[in-house]
């Protein structure tokens, strides 16, 4: 078997389900080409003789079951869905990887010793409907079907009515599956590290942890003729102050601290009235969890420091808050040598800054992540892209992995 | 005549031109509210035994004719046209402190030397139609009939049809009066100088002199977990070390000097992407010519430099440059004479940092302008107010004033 050639041809037929030119790949949760890539999927495992099964919600698996240990599973898969006008390998080469790199090990060594399983996760991107993770989520009965009731995506349909058209409906028991012993997960870096570094191979250590925040400061809206600048409360300068001063203090604490501010809000935001008031965002990650949290208390004293130094209020909303997800010691042991054994010293031990699905995973058990590169670090956008080079190196390295965990 | 009583009774009359409660007066250029004001303003100067008269455009004139020299004219007054819910004394003051200054005269004293005009300007705030001075413009002839022929309001009305419908039209001749020889404007502070210095009249300098801004700079659009502080080219960041620098270098200038960022618009501008643009307002003036253009320079110069350091480019477009308006130094010194004695020694000389029509007369003939306080520095809002004595104080000072200029 041909890892490249095969691969080639998958890439080619996946990303006909959702398109790809001119715009990108649009393969949202429950949509006609979310179902169509699902099917063919299934058909795939069939085809090649591996169990197919799937849960309530559209989490698909194929199986190649274990001789010596059949109830003993090791997995890898990663997302079928994509954000809007995505890219063709963001989710798609990692369930591509693991279907691939499972029949290139059964016709080269047949049958595992224990159970090897391809899965494809319903959702991941949340850019359907407002929620995101819902398929593994669900593989670990962690979802709340509360949340997805009433939320409907941007044409009004009901998430609800979406998954009941595709088949699908809310699980009714809440077993957790406890046979599967690990799982790795290939996906691009969606970042500039590998590149920068010339590495191939990015061997994941854990997901960054995260704290997202709304910060409303509150000054005095003034005519930007009339006021002085000492009798003014700019809300825009306070954030400006603000900002700096968490830059300065994030690059001082290094990588991988990063420090994020996308949205910035004046009100009444026209360009000859004193803004009085500012909304903007926060996004802060660290892969240490004591690291985070003390720069999180540096972010919060800060905006409250520049608030008071000029007499506003502000209002610090912390809207989002996730652990680093830790890979298991022993994989990332296993992945790196078999990067090695691929790549030779051409790979790098790192941090995602992304979230993935098997942070979550990595609650349960042992798991691991693998980068292969991507170009210019783009992503999430129709020119996402790795040197075909670099995604075959992917697949042999999982493979190598996959073979050590199950043969 | 009783000038309290007096104001109280037009004020109450003009505010229900275009309403007040709940959200302040709204009477735009060229709409009922509009026709209605100054309709009863014709029908004031009539019954007042002042010579009305009006221009193409809907500049209206009530005249008290001089014995002595009847074609010099000493004209005072503002705009009648308000912003969208404003308040009832940005501009209205103005029109009726020189009606109420003039009758009071003429009962006191009978008919004066030069002719005293009262004049109600069009337009000047550009809340109804993208076109600001349209008054004064027509007043000098200085107006652009092309760049109102295809302008709209909000409700797709052209700025034409509306005109005529009032009953006006461009004007057909360019001749321009050379009877002015002097004109004066009352005017509400619209700002909190004179407040926070607890003084009564503010004598004007001068209007200061405004650049505008809009500011497009680029880096690089990144994901905000993947990629490291030092590989970003994050454009809200640049914008935030350019704003710190202009702010710290404007407090060490000084007052009048003011720079404003209004506006701030990252892009994508979400949470989790390292925004690759932004486009930010800058506003900025001074009443010194030169030393508004040297802060330009800084601005311009600054955003040059953090650009650069971090490989961005920066697109500066000044699209609004208006030169300070100097009020004739020996109309300043009447009008500090006025004030010392109506309210000894708590005036103050000052610039004013808001554009009014004063700029554009004092062009062309001796101008000079004062100011009443408002109130917490508020205007354009229906909470905008000064204290009745303070109103009383500005007509008295008006009326002082123009008694030296025409008696």
């Amino acid at each position: 078997m041909d890892i490249r050639e095969t691969f080639l041809k998958l890439d080619k037929q996946f990303t006909s389900y959702g398109g790809l030119d001119p715009r990108g790949i649009t393969r949202l949760l429950y949509s006609e080409e979310w179902r169509q890539a699902v099917g063919a999927l299934q058909d795939i495992f069939k085809e090649n003789g591996l169990e197919v099964s799937s849960d309530a919600i559209g989490n698909v698996s194929g199986r190649l079951i274990g001789s010596e240990f059949p109830d003993e599973t090791i997995m890898s898969g990663s997302h079928i869905d994509t954000v809007a006008e995505g890219g063709h390998l963001d989710g798609q080469f990692g369930i591509l990887s693991a279907l691939i790199a499972t029949l290139y090990l059964k016709e080269k060594y047949g049958q595992p010793k224990r159970t090897l399983e391809v899965l494809s996760i319903a959702e991941e991107e949340g850019s359907r409907f407002p929620y995101t993770f819902w398929g593994v989520k669900n593989f670990f009965n962690l979802q709340n079907s509360d949340d997805v009731k009433d939320i409907t995506d941007d044409e009004g349909i009901k998430f609800v009515d979406a998954m009941r058209d595709s088949g699908f409906d809310f699980r009714t028991d809440d077993k957790v599956r406890d046979d599967i012993k690990a799982f790795i997960e290939v996906h691009i870096e969606q970042g500039q590290i590998l590149e920068k570094e010339e590495k191939q191979i990015g061997v994941v250590t854990g997901i960054v942890g995260q704290k997202r925040y709304t910060i409303n400061l509150k000054g005095e809206a003034n005519h930007a003729g009339t006021t002085p600048m000492g009798y003014r409360k700019d809300a825009v300068v306070a954030f400006t102050e603000i900002a700096q001063t968490l830059v300065q203090k994030a690059r001082e604490i290094g990588d991988p601290l990063v420090v994020t501010f996308g949205s910035v809000k004046p009100v009444p935001g026209v360009v000859n009235v004193v803004p009085g008031e500012v909304e903007f965002s926060v996004d802060t990650r660290h892969i240490d969890e004591e690291e985070l949290n003390a720069f999180a208390k540096t972010v919060e004293s800060t905006i409250n420091e520049v608030a008071d130094k000029y007499g506003m209020t502000a209002d610090i909303n912390l809207w989002m808050e996730q652990s680093p997800g830790l890979m298991d010691e022993s994989i990332v042991k296993m992945i790196e040598e078999s990067a090695e054994k691929v790549v030779g010293d051409s790979y790098k031990v790192m941090p995602s800054g992304a979230g993935h699905d098997a942070q979550i995973f990595a609650g349960y058990m042992p798991t691991g992540m693998l980068f292969v590169p991507s170009i210019g670090g783009i992503s999430h956008n129709v020119e996402e892209e790795t040197d075909i080079d670099d995604l075959v190196n992917g697949i042999e390295v999982l493979a190598e992995t996959l073979y050590k965990l199950a043969y």
